[in-house]
């Protein structure tokens, strides 16, 4: 391989680690989001919604914001919040402030299904990746993360 | 948080590092697929296929065997052939030795379209994935990969 190549393009043993990487936070991805399914019946896209809406003050943000917390098309946002009201866990209304804008509020049905939920999902991240891990690779994983974070200029962590 | 709770359940700081890895994979996911499909007109998808073909023996493979390499089930894997052998990128026949297997075919189209996708995306992962990582950084990756690869019982590494 040439000078020039190698400054353009990865080794083959950065390769290994990058695809060894992307694909074992995929298998821990699919792992979680079918304990969750089987066990609290969400998917992980409720999950996601539910628990920025627990963060949130009095439960309730505009849809705006919460697509952008959680990294969605805000138009996928808008179909997937249609399917969770119908199942009573959310709920939509007006801004008060601004007639344009949507809020979307937890329902006390909703709060009750994500309390039931977090500590099987709790459980289930403790089992798959916590327990695979000892202090110093958690360290690890904490600046490794956190340098890749800084390179594509995302938020530091909460 | 009482002794009990605690063996069972995650703390406040692995949780956190926790939802920052699996936030962080999940973001370059995205911005790989991104790149993928405005660079070289492939799914991820697309590309995870061609490249499980472009590494077997004569660009071909069980398609039972190319859906446990790539960790898809085989319905899908079945409806996304169909669409790729569509445009021309693989094709199916059935297997030589065994009248109720499928093999699936690169084709030298597809073969094309790999060769081509190959060098923007290897560049993306520079950019994205190696360049925010020092050597030492890539150690760690490689560590703490190997530490969850073993305790979710997944192949070592490729």
């Amino acid at each position: 391989m040439t000078q020039e190549k190698r400054r353009v393009l990865p080794t083959r043993e950065q390769l290994r680690v990058w695809r060894d990487y992307i694909e074992t936070a995929e298998v821990l991805r699919v792992l979680l989001a079918g304990r969750l399914q089987s066990e609290a019946s969400l998917s992980s896209g409720d999950y996601q919604v539910l628990l920025a809406l627990s963060e949130a003050e009095h439960r309730r943000l505009r849809s705006s914001t919460l697509a952008s917390q959680i990294g969605w098309e805000r138009s996928r946002l808008s179909h997937h919040l249609g399917r969770m009201e119908q199942r009573g866990l959310v709920r939509r209304a007006v801004c008060a402030d601004d007639v344009h804008g949507i809020d979307v509020i937890m329902t006390e049905s909703g709060a009750e299904t994500f309390r039931a939920a977090t500590v099987p999902h709790l459980r289930a991240v403790r089992e798959l990746f916590v327990d695979a891990l000892t202090d110093s690779h958690l360290s690890q994983v904490e600046e490794v993360t956190n340098a890749l974070r800084r390179h594509l200029a995302l938020e530091p962590g909460n």
